[in-house]
């Protein structure tokens, strides 16, 4: 990646951040994640599985991922209707980039917040 | 890393995200980037650099880097007193991870942002 792809990912306006604060709030990753080890799953299996979420975030957020392909949503017509989710391919290429950028803070953040502490007593 | 790790990761109060969230403004990645293929810089030269930042907040940033073990200052003693800014070995290793993950979305932004274009046209 050149550097100009880096300065334009920077800029408020920029596309390349725009995808990414979409995921950035707390409730997409973890439906993304609740998703990840599951063919698919119902909205009440969803809505049972990421802890704390409402019925309306979960529609919000599920819309959202659907808008931007990272998930499907597939009506089957039995009665009552089925409505499963799955992650698409876009999902599962994405997910292994912020599970290392999660897994290098996990490592890192105890080091990190002890040099913060030590800057500021420092002070 | 296992699911409790991620769960953890995005609660609020979670270390790993307030380890990340520091790093998520605009003005943190565009100094690392900067400082990332110099050896080190002094503060007039990365005021030049840093595309419209200003002096106070150039100031505030390196501070923060610094308090999170993300940039050293160096200070010599001369007249006028040089000091120099450099990336950590902590910094060194996290860029890689940044670099994949904006990679992904430079490389994929242009689909997602004609899927979810499509998605709202069609409601």
């Amino acid at each position: 990646m050149d550097r100009t792809t880096l300065r334009d990912a920077l800029s408020p306006q920029c596309p390349i951040r725009n995808v990414l604060s979409r995921l950035g709030d707390k409730w997409s990753l973890l439906v993304l994640y609740t998703l990840e080890h599951a063919p698919s799953m119902r909205f009440g299996e969803l809505l049972r599985a990421v802890p704390d979420i409402s019925q309306k975030m979960l529609t919000v957020t599920l819309r959202t991922l659907e808008e931007d392909g990272f998930v499907t949503r597939s009506v089957y017509p039995e009665i009552p209707p089925r409505v499963e989710y799955a992650l698409t391919e876009r999902a599962q290429s994405l997910l292994p980039h912020i599970n290392a950028l999660i897994g290098w803070a996990a490592d890192n953040m105890e080091a990190i917040l002890d040099d913060r502490q030590r800057a500021r007593a420092g002070k």
